[in-house]
């Protein structure tokens, strides 16, 4: 199964590509969709939009798992990223890949097993579940790779227990 | 100069396509693109997408106008909206179609010369400039014209002093 992790964001958008299977899992890429801010609005959600379509193309994952929005204290910023995620969830959706939705308390508790795990505990957990030579860069990399990881565990429990509480 | 005028939103998105030449406004389609609350979020956002997508293919249109969002305080609301708004920007982006944005401020005094209009005068006044028989059903639709007639005046009046305050 091979299952695009994403990190949801505005001026960075991180993104990473796993395989899993029999347990294992293996890294087929990752890295960071950015849009600088001299650039348009339009512009910044078209390249993401582009780019994420890319991704899609170049790896045809079987899902793709994002992580849910909560409202930071910055309004701008919330709308912001807001609006990229919808462009992200449809650049996805227009593929006819299923998503999946997690909180950041799930992603945790999934890939570390500790719901109050800190980030540099998630990032080196992200780095042995994979077995990569260092923690992946930069952070939102890292993040969309826990996110995969959190799907592939959690898809893992509902075939085994032949449910599907995600939708 | 054929404008499309879009009232951003989740459940109900107002569309309204207007020809402006001449002083004079043509009214060319208006209505509303609906999501039914119990469709997952990622086909509500392809259903926007797919839709506004077209609109533009079917009128061509020169300029999109867009309303600004603000917060409102239900938070699930406002990211829903600023991922359909997201949504929205690119659809017509991907069509190189230039995007302009305006506050609900502008619109009024635009529409009516009075920022402090109510909901009711605005509809009656995008009535008379429209020549339509009745106020446009829904309110979503009767704002997404204001919006487009409001991208007249502002280009109009750009057009007449050589200047581009709008990006």
């Amino acid at each position: 199964m091979i299952i695009l992790g994403i990190d949801p964001g505005y001026a960075i958008v991180g993104v990473g590509v796993v395989a899993y299977a029999g347990n294992k899992f293996k890294t087929l890429e990752y890295g960071a969709i950015t849009t600088p801010a001299q650039m348009p609005t339009t512009e910044r959600l078209k390249k993401i939009y582009a780019q994420i379509t890319m991704y899609v193309d170049k790896y045809k994952p079987d899902a793709a798992a994002i992580e849910e929005l909560f409202f930071n204290s910055n309004q701008k910023t919330a709308i912001n990223v807001a609006q990229a995620r919808g462009v992200i969830l449809t650049a996805i959706a227009n593929k006819d890949v299923p998503i999946f939705e997690y909180t950041p308390l799930q992603v945790k508790q999934s890939v570390t097993g500790y719901g109050r795990a800190d980030k540099k505990q998630i990032q080196t957990m992200v780095k042995m579940l994979l077995g990569l030579n260092a923690i992946p860069k930069p952070d939102d990399a890292a993040d969309a790779l826990a996110i995969a990881i959190c799907h592939a565990h959690s898809s893992k429990m509902n075939n085994m227990f032949g449910i599907n509480t995600v939708r």
